[in-house]
């Protein structure tokens, strides 16, 4: 796997914010951390707690005095932001953003993207060593992301955008454990039977739909071998029981 | 624009993440927040601190004692698990599950997400309430989100799956007709009542297990409300049966 884009957090405040974001980049893949003018007790246990085991991204972390030079070795690199800068750049979502990463990546080109302090974001002077913006959409009444939060966004689009993902509805069980058709078919027939035994089917102009449907809503289960073999006690269970009862009161 | 999905928080320990979460959830729209069973002192000023500015998902949450009341309501939920529990159930990404609720909305269905505590995660008679799990693609040697961060992701994905792109999934009935979890519960109580008198139940230590398995495959139907009516007659009908014959005979 590629090693992704470069986080950098510029001017981060909250040495928490620091551990977090570095937790949420190795849930992705990513481990370049860079720091532009940390405070000087940044590294503190709040950092390395908040890291809760990714404590090999913070103490990785390389640092630098300005924006310059953190971004000196890359060839791309994305400053996140919520607000109009008055600043003409192409502006990318965290998606299009990472599809934009993976191309570069099959060229061999190195990128990062750049996030703000956490009260007042990048300055324009930040900004400018960007080549495009990217701004994660959000309900425009209330669009303030955590620092940490931004950083998970553009690494899980990252991540994702490398795919595959899970397969689409896979059971967390094997799908070969899925009851063959002949099998559910097995049941629905003890099951049709002892309902005509019992008279639930009695309307003969009803049966062929009432019929179909209770079938179509096993059928839709996508039940296991086990699990009609437990429909089948059910049924049985349930009538010899009555047998039972029947013979008990003769 | 839509509601959206309920957040549901199952037994969360910590109040700052009560906060964190509201705090995602606005930030993509999402203002229903319920807390199961949380902590009595959960709504803390280190919640309201943690919620910074979304507040009022925060005061607006609603409070419930067991799982199963907090999705009483809904007609779809979905459980975030990292872990194969085991269970047989249909597995979602946060985005395919975005697009699924996306379908949903567009026919007026209420759903929701279980999210578990932060160190346990949720448990099987909590995931059993849900039709579908939900797994966020991650670094698989550091898969493990903070609880916000994961509210995040499913929230994110939600508010992105708003744009253009058509639904991925559609059911080939409308999904509105599908029952409650109430209406759900009750012929899973009407079954098993039958189920324990006829002795189906009867062996004490693995009962527990054969009713969530029970359970589980008739989640995973989604049935509608006239299928768990047709249930309970076919349930019905084979135990009055059963004792009319019982009278019958004597």
């Amino acid at each position: 796997m590629s090693s992704g884009p470069a986080i950098i957090l510029v001017r981060p405040q909250l040495s928490e914010n620091i551990g977090t974001a570095a937790r949420a980049m190795l849930n992705n893949g990513l481990t370049d951390l860079r720091l532009v003018a940390p405070k000087p007790d940044w590294l503190s246990d709040r950092a390395i707690a908040a890291a809760s085991g990714a404590d090999r991204v913070v103490l990785g972390a390389k640092i630098f005095d300005t924006t310059a030079e953190a971004v000196a070795d890359l060839n791309r690199v994305w400053a996140t932001t919520a607000r109009n800068r008055f600043m003409v750049k192409p502006v990318d979502t965290p998606r299009t953003a990472a599809a934009a990463m993976l191309d570069l990546t099959a060229q061999g080109v190195k990128f990062g993207v750049l996030f703000g302090p956490e009260r007042t974001g990048l300055e324009n002077d930040d900004i400018v060593q960007a080549d495009t913006v990217v701004t994660v959409p959000l309900n425009p009444d209330y669009s303030s992301l955590n620092l940490a939060q931004c950083v998970l966004l553009i690494a899980y689009e990252w991540y994702q955008a490398q795919g595959p993902e899970l397969p689409e509805r896979h059971m967390t069980k094997g799908a070969a454990d899925i009851a063959t058709k002949e099998k559910l078919e097995g049941f629905f027939q003890h099951l049709e039977r002892e309902l005509d035994e019992c008279g639930f089917l009695r309307i003969a102009d009803k049966r062929p739909v009432m019929v179909r449907n209770i079938r179509n809503l096993f059928q839709r289960a996508h039940l296991t071998g086990q699990e009609v073999q437990t429909l089948h006690g059910i049924v049985h269970e349930l009538v010899t029981y009555r047998h039972r009862k029947g013979q008990g009161t003769t």
